[in-house]
């Protein structure tokens, strides 16, 4: 390893960082720039596989309405530099998904497998996807004591009034991430 | 981005990491030397905001007494290095509080917003706080099975005799880190 | 720090990243290149301490039979070289341990204390442990709506029917790592 592939590294583990955080934050106009056009994804097991930037971003920003609180982590990244400006890496990976609409909150854990391309100096993922270690559903609405606690997209009387995902109200509510 | 570039970057992760374990392990004298003297906070979506750092630790030590058991957790640093003593950074978070007093569990995620300084030659955090992205809360006696389990701050006697927080003797125990 | 460390860090982060995952996808051969031949460990706080690669291995594979499905995640590298071929770290530990034949899922937190050593011009594990800032047990049978999921080690009949650590055959299928 030299002074080049590390800082390959760094700017690749950014890369996926901000991917990751555009997703719990909602910004589907801003990880556009985190994808090739061509970019292939599998997740879940494949469950959810799609084809070309728009379709992704499509699938990502309807599978997260704002009655979906998530969090999605990226850890112990194993990034190889393949050649200049093709990469791989492996993730471990953790999520969870607060669902207010269906009360239920899902935790799982898995691996990502991504590829990484650069185009016009800047790297991408052109390739994403993850293999599930487990998953568990939790009926929140029949756990004793459980409350959902508000967050940045919801005041303490959204969350009072939780939102129904036939709503369409709620759903395009304008976010305010700061 | 260059080599000295990427040293500070290391170093603010670090700088971050001891900041998170000083909170896990309760080490607050240690924690002094990870904060600017003038920090300022804003945890909690801004609920807690706090100038100076005695004023800061002061809150950290009383928000955690040792009948909190926590894990914090810092992920995903984008750190930008904006001079040759100044950095900015975002980074993803995941807490968990176990309040063996109040019986309850919380699980969140959010974002972190920081500011770094150098001072003599140290990175220091100078401005810290974050978003939450949501928060869930527990009721762990109403739990069926659920249990607590012993830890470095407790034998296998405090875990059956559960403190209360107006127990004063117990939140002063002496608490052997190692 | 300079590139030379710098260098070795991230080849240390690696070495850890590629235990953790070896442990979580449970893939016994792979993870002996990942320890001297001396290792000794000290898991859970010095429950479960042993000495010597064989030793060690054996009772990871036989603690993590495919009946229980894990996430252990190390975060927070604090790692200081200490020589040319031996260097220490602290990390923050989070894990999950879903056991699907006793219907308990046990989630904790800790912090890592390791040792490395240079072998041949590849970094090994040669000590590590650690201790638990705190642990939760769910009894998962009796949690109200709770569902584990498929994961890689399991189809949706596996799920359906699911195993017993009572079940010789079960523990023993091929596990399709992709």
């Amino acid at each position: 390893m030299d002074l080049a592939e590390l800082i390959e590294i760094e700017a690749i583990k950014r890369l996926k960082y901000a991917y990751m955080r555009c997703v719990d934050q909602k910004l589907w106009d801003d990880i556009v720039d985190c994808f090739t056009e061509d970019i292939t994804v599998a997740y879940d097991s494949g469950n959810h596989s799609f084809e070309g930037r728009d379709t992704v971003v499509k699938f990502l920003s309807r599978s997260m309405p704002a009655t979906k609180l998530t969090s999605h982590r990226a850890h112990q990244p194993e990034i190889d530099i393949t050649g200049p400006d093709t990469a791989e890496a492996t993730w471990a990976m953790d999520d969870a998904v607060m669902d207010l609409a269906r009360t239920t909150t899902i935790r799982g854990a898995g691996f990502y497998s991504d590829s990484y391309r650069k185009v016009d100096g800047q790297w991408k993922i052109c390739r994403t996807g993850y293999l599930r270690t487990y998953m568990e559903i939790f009926q929140t609405e029949e756990a004793p004591g459980f409350q959902p606690a508000p967050t940045w997209w919801w005041t303490d009387d959204n969350v009072r009034s939780l939102p129904k995902e036939s709503d369409p109200g709620r759903g395009t509510a304008p976010i305010d991430n700061r």
